[in-house]
């Protein structure tokens, strides 16, 4: 079983063939970085439209039984998730709305302070806030996950002392290994796995040792001493593959409506754009490589398995429900 | 079992109460007549919000399998539905994504002219638009209900002969036993249900003969009539009851915001507000003097089950799932 938890590709048939291609059966997409309410609407729309036009490659998921059948039917599993919270507004009625519109996973943060919690690029963070408990705790009753991959530190162990129900960090790897501001420290890491939680290991050039020139070797060693000190289980792939985007869209990642200024994020002045990725893994037809890396560096065919998919299939067999 | 397939109460606790009292099992209930997408999507997190007050006596149903859930647990199914297509504003788009928020019936008008049809108060009639004809072919392709209580004649015939699945009038009454705008000619009456389309019987006092002094056996006298004219199978109870609601919301419904100036609708200057409802059906309790009002006038059991809710659980079953 193969699952991908976080792509942004710039999705076509193309996308989809390869998905098919590299046999991954559950996709974890972005459909929000900024968008409101009824922009994030729109995109599901266009969602939906797609479900319409590619039915023998790709399906809406909701539940793990979609993930089962899927696999069945030799197709992909499409869920979804957003960035930042900024689909729900200032209205924690919409948590609701949106999870039974499909949303999965919701960062509470995309970089930013937002009405929840502080981003990663922020000087303070002060933590969850007022709204942001209040709506962990909604996030909690309905099944939508909180994420806290682009978020500051206090605010992550926050959220995950706050969850009733285990979080996730779905795209980013450990500080100690590529010190990007992105990355993950101990301790962070550990509130989140001490909880439940899960880690998603991430192929974004920006989140890799020696960035585009990281080799598969020092990625699967990473992968394989994070599973001796935390334990397998709780890490998978989220690679954060943004295939086929212009420029313009990291861009409008970054910069969205908050600012009319240039922010370069992760890159700078003279590589404004996304980077190239590594050689090694191009797109979703390089999951058996990332897959025989690991069995490289010699983890076991269960640990492997559990990498590649098993152990996000039991997270969000656990998660997307209402709460019992 | 008892269905009723239109109200629009001012809800509360002891209107839920009174539905457990009356023992209806579903209720089909508008949460919409002039407002758009946002601001229906607000209506629907005021129902979540009920729901998750009082789950003991209340739930969200969406297949007919939650009114069996109801009746094993002794509740009320709650089934969404728009007198208006002013939610789904002019993006087709909107029609699938207000399926999976729960909505299972849109009038394609109410009394005015829409971008799909004509309304019943419209002096000319031209039938369906292009618009209209796209997303009658969108709704049956998810499975909602195209409802044509408010609509002119030539539209709801045309509705009927364009759409793939029946189509449904959940509340009105014929115009031959009484006069009214909104009560509906042999014709159209014909048209639904040859189609296989069901028709749900009114207690509004301005669709019924004498109004508000309508006596139980009319009423059910009429009722046994239309069975023996259309067969019994294509009718049941739509009661369009407006239970406890201040007469500020009946000119909102026949004003919105489409004109400044007062428009009295189905009433009159002298008798702006709502009508006083017969005696015999004051709300959900009054649910079993119609049942037997049906027995006295010589109904069937197997007719009179029909009537007060099977016929209206067959139509759900098989109009509320994704085009097969």
């Amino acid at each position: 079983m193969r699952i991908d938890c976080l792509q942004y590709a710039n999705w076509s048939e193309k996308v989809f063939r390869q998905m098919r291609e590299g046999q991954v059966d559950a996709v974890h997409v972005t459909i929000a970085y900024h968008e409101s309410f009824r922009e994030t609407v729109q995109n599901m729309e266009r969602w939906n439209r797609w479900f319409e036009r590619f039915p023998d490659l790709i399906l809406k998921g909701q539940t793990v039984a979609d993930i089962d059948r899927a696999r069945a039917t030799d197709r992909t599993a499409i869920f979804f998730g957003f960035q930042n919270p900024s689909p729900m507004e200032d209205d924690i009625g919409l948590v609701e709305i949106l999870h039974a519109l499909g949303a999965r996973f919701m960062q509470l943060t995309y970089n930013n302070q937002s009405l929840l919690a502080t981003g990663c690029y922020e000087a303070e963070d002060p933590g969850i806030t007022r709204m942001g408990r209040q709506v962990i705790r909604e996030m909690n009753r309905v099944g939508l996950v909180v994420d806290m991959s682009h978020s500051a530190d206090r605010s992550t162990i926050e959220a995950a002392e706050i969850s009733d129900r285990p979080i996730a960090i779905t795209h980013a790897n450990p500080h100690d290994w590529a010190p990007a501001r992105r990355n993950k420290r101990d301790d962070v890491i550990r509130a989140v796995v001490e909880g439940g939680g899960m880690m998603g290991f991430s192929l974004y050039p920006h989140h890799l040792k020696d960035k585009s020139d990281c080799s598969l070797q020092s990625f699967c060693e990473m992968v394989a001493r994070m599973a001796d000190r935390y334990g397998t289980t709780h890490f998978g792939i989220g690679s954060d593959l943004c295939q086929d985007q212009p420029d313009s869209v990291v861009e409008w990642m970054r910069t969205g409506r908050w600012t009319k200024e240039i922010d370069y994020g992760e890159g700078s002045a003279d590589a404004p754009g996304f980077p190239e990725m590594p050689s090694w893994f191009r797109d979703n037809r390089d999951f058996g490589t990332i897959e025989r890396g690991l069995r490289a560096v010699g983890m076991s065919e269960a640990e492997v398995a559990g990498i590649m998919g098993e152990n996000w299939y039991r997270f969000f067999a656990e998660s997307f429900g209402a709460a019992p």
